[in-house]
């Protein structure tokens, strides 16, 4: 039949062609697709259903910190988003405007928010006055719109849904400790529930937010060897609250400048758990993030027993609160495993007459292909475990890519040769100079840089690009 | 101090003026605020962790009847919009347009979605094609708008959450048997985790949505006796996927209408829970539904052993899965109760040295000021047990009131004494004109038709309007 052709047919291959790959994956598995409103998504249930359990383990960790959702509007007043400099600057070219409400053109423009720091700190001039209102840490989870012009589904999109986190302490020890807590949130789900490795690291000031002091940024390494900024934490100091006019009240009634951080982590998220676990079967989603733990494939399921005996595992899976599905259509079981396979769900159990016969089941790894056979009796704690070993496997798996393609060099000709030849990062020294940043991307046909790592050791080198001393090892790399 | 004063001064007396009592009590329990954009809210962490519990448990609820999440644009465009000639008519005047991108002025305007069956329409036109594509049965959890003048906190606003489903089918009962599985859905909820009763019905032709062949709808009455819609489920029959020309073929290959249903449930629910249960005192709220079920409050918390009790007691509930806080700041035990009693948490747990010494504590419920000593030894069991009573006899006393407030009339004359006197609703028979609602409306200073219930014997009498025969029975009422 035609409707039962097998959807590998329909997926490029990854190494023939990654751009194409992505978008027949995210086609084939219906995550989502363009709406009739230009660079505007559909989210659909497949994949919205992975956002939903991103929000649902990240919110966990974001409480565990004491953070507060809250909700603020989609509107932001023109003379609101004008009160910081760097950031209208920022964010003027790409917003879109609402002129007019109901009938009548309106006195003043807004904008729909392109994200909420002047909404935030617009509240909070009115409500802070003392050092007992601080801190406030607060979050949203909402869709911001940004007029861009070009589209890819969940990496650029006008609208996206992410979560902002914006914060407001006392001190600047403070809001900058905050802003460290954040990015180690973001780094510890990402690497644990996402089975994404990553390198983590500040931005230079030409890659920094608009308006913020210092960002922190966690990047990952996609099958192609670009990079994926995955989530960032922004410390703004006093820029905003000042701009703003937020101040207040210590305990020895003196008035004092409030510091303030910001944070989020959006549906790009998305693209990087296809970009680093896909194959050319489809999607490979990490047990702990994926909708569908285990699809149950019951085979020769007109025999006697094969379904009820079906049905019950999965009665028992569903009970020991594994996510679990069980596919009793009358597709054929190699058009139901093609279809389990393009929607990347972790394991699939194959029961029939034999298996029914002998006690046991089969069960199918998606990520490496492994047949088990499973005792009935042991089914759950045995997937409990094989869900856990898989998670494990995914990331060292990530984790092998990513190391086996950083390469270091010291030079400028060095990184040319290495950008010709290879796909992956450079570590490469910088002198801090963001002319050296234009120059080295230019040169090597598009290597920017992603991020000056964390927790490595200062050194005594020169620029690769001007020769002039450097302190920084930076990570140099392509990027979505 | 005056950072001390007690709340309850802040709050006018529910009998003396319920608006301005509702204002103060949002207000001073922080549930949200007016932002600098017109009509629109800040949800701030109180009131938005209110609605976050909603979300919880009527998305459990959706998904148990199958229903999957999605996300769909915030922008509609104009073209697009005027498909449903219905739907176009009633939502043109009240949107919100959007000219410009960026720099540059748009081909088309977009309006921000007032409500998306628009786009739900056009993306099915597109992927329904065979009887295998349906049932499609899917929700969105997000922000709409609607250019309102009058604003007030959850009941009116501009930009207001809620969640919208949308459901697509192969049959017009199919259809139908959708729209009251949703109404029942939102009755369960709200009678069971809300403890507000309701009356459910049908609406009369006139208090439709736009576009709709049928609108369910549950009612429930604020403490001013005024109605309060609280969530409705539309029938469209084939209207708008005629519309929008969606089709489909069935298994002998012939083409079909589809048939759609959408249902909502908005913040405005956040409204009826203050009306209804709220009091002189601020917020009361339902355990199932509180965000803080318990406050442990120390009572002479300097004295020795009583902070170090208090905070086991605190990790025991805590464990056990109460959601609790604690309350060890400087303030007085006066200041602390108030600030529990504002904010409507249902219990608190009085623990100082003299009950330490006696191995126990007392717990005082919020709804009824009643005090109960527990044994330390059973404060688990005691509490859970607690809360489900205290749950049950807000329900109670909540139906007790609404049931307290209905009167039945069978002529204008006996509806317009009634409602001169007395608050709540009037239930009378109608002809089915929507004339004779008009001018009941006029007549008795508000009373617009909230339902025709349901489960009522079908009657043979004569309009309370006009004489002429009816076979139902409406709920009269003064809506917000």
């Amino acid at each position: 039949m035609a409707n039962e052709k097998k959807f590998v047919q329909a997926i490029t291959s990854r190494n023939e062609d990654f751009a194409q790959w992505y978008t027949d994956v995210v086609k084939e598995a219906k995550l989502c697709d363009y709406s009739s409103v230009k660079g505007c998504l559909n989210y659909l249930p497949n994949g919205y259903a992975i956002w939903e359990n991103i929000q649902k383990n990240l919110d966990a960790r974001f409480k565990e910190t004491g953070v507060e959702n809250v909700y603020l509007p989609v509107l932001i007043p023109e003379s609101l988003l004008q009160k910081e400099k760097d950031h209208i600057e920022g964010f003027a070219p790409e917003v879109a405007w609402v002129t007019h409400g109901g009938l009548e053109k309106l006195e003043e423009r807004f904008c729909i928010r392109p994200t909420s720091e002047t909404l935030f700190c617009d509240h909070w001039q009115k409500v802070v006055k003392s050092y007992r209102d601080l801190p406030l840490i607060w979050n949203q989870w909402n869709a911001v719109l940004r007029w861009e012009k070009t589209t890819r589904p969940f990496l650029r999109s006008r609208e996206f849904l992410w979560q902002e986190g914006h914060t407001l302490h006392a001190t600047y020890e403070e809001a900058e400790e905050r802003t460290k807590m954040m990015f180690d949130v973001y780094y510890d789900f990402v690497t644990k529930d996402l089975a994404i490795p990553l390198i983590g690291g500040r931005k230079t000031e030409s890659e920094k937010f608009a308006g913020a002091q210092d960002t922190y940024t966690i990047e990952a390494m996609m099958h192609d060897g670009k990079a994926l900024q995955s989530g960032t934490s922004h410390f703004f100091g006093n820029a905003f609250p000042d701009s703003f006019d937020i101040k207040y009240l210590d305990k020895e009634n003196n008035l004092h400048s409030a510091y303030e951080t910001s944070w989020g982590m959006s549906t790009r998220i998305i693209g990087a758990i296809i970009m680093v676990h896909g194959d050319d079967s489809g999607l490979v989603l990490p047990p702990r993030i994926a909708p569908t733990q285990v699809m149950v494939i019951p085979i020769a399921q007109h025999k006697e027993g094969v379904l009820d005996k079906a049905n019950k595992l999965y009665d028992r899976l569903k009970k020991h609160g594994i996510r679990v599905k069980i596919d009793d259509s009358e597709k054929s079981p190699g058009f139901k495993f093609s279809e389990q396979e393009i929607l990347g769900i972790p394991t699939r159990i194959e029961i029939g007459p034999r298996d029914i016969e002998n006690g046991e089941c089969v069960i199918c790894r998606r990520d490496n292909g492994e047949k088990i056979t499973v005792k009935l009796e042991e089914i759950e704690t045995k997937l409990e475990e094989l869900l856990e070993t898989i998670q494990t496997d995914m990331y060292n798996k990530a984790s092998k890519f990513l190391n086996s393609h950083v390469y270091f060099a010291n030079t400028l000709d060095e990184m040319k040769e290495i950008a010709k030849d290879k796909i992956g990062f450079i570590k490469a020294p910088w002198c801090g100079n963001s002319e050296c940043e234009d120059i080295i991307k230019a040169e090597t046909g598009g290597f920017g840089s992603r991020c000056i790592p964390f927790n490595q050791p200062k050194v005594r080198s020169k620029c690769a690009c001007c020769g002039k001393d450097a302190e920084d090892i930076v990570v140099w790399g392509k990027s979505y």
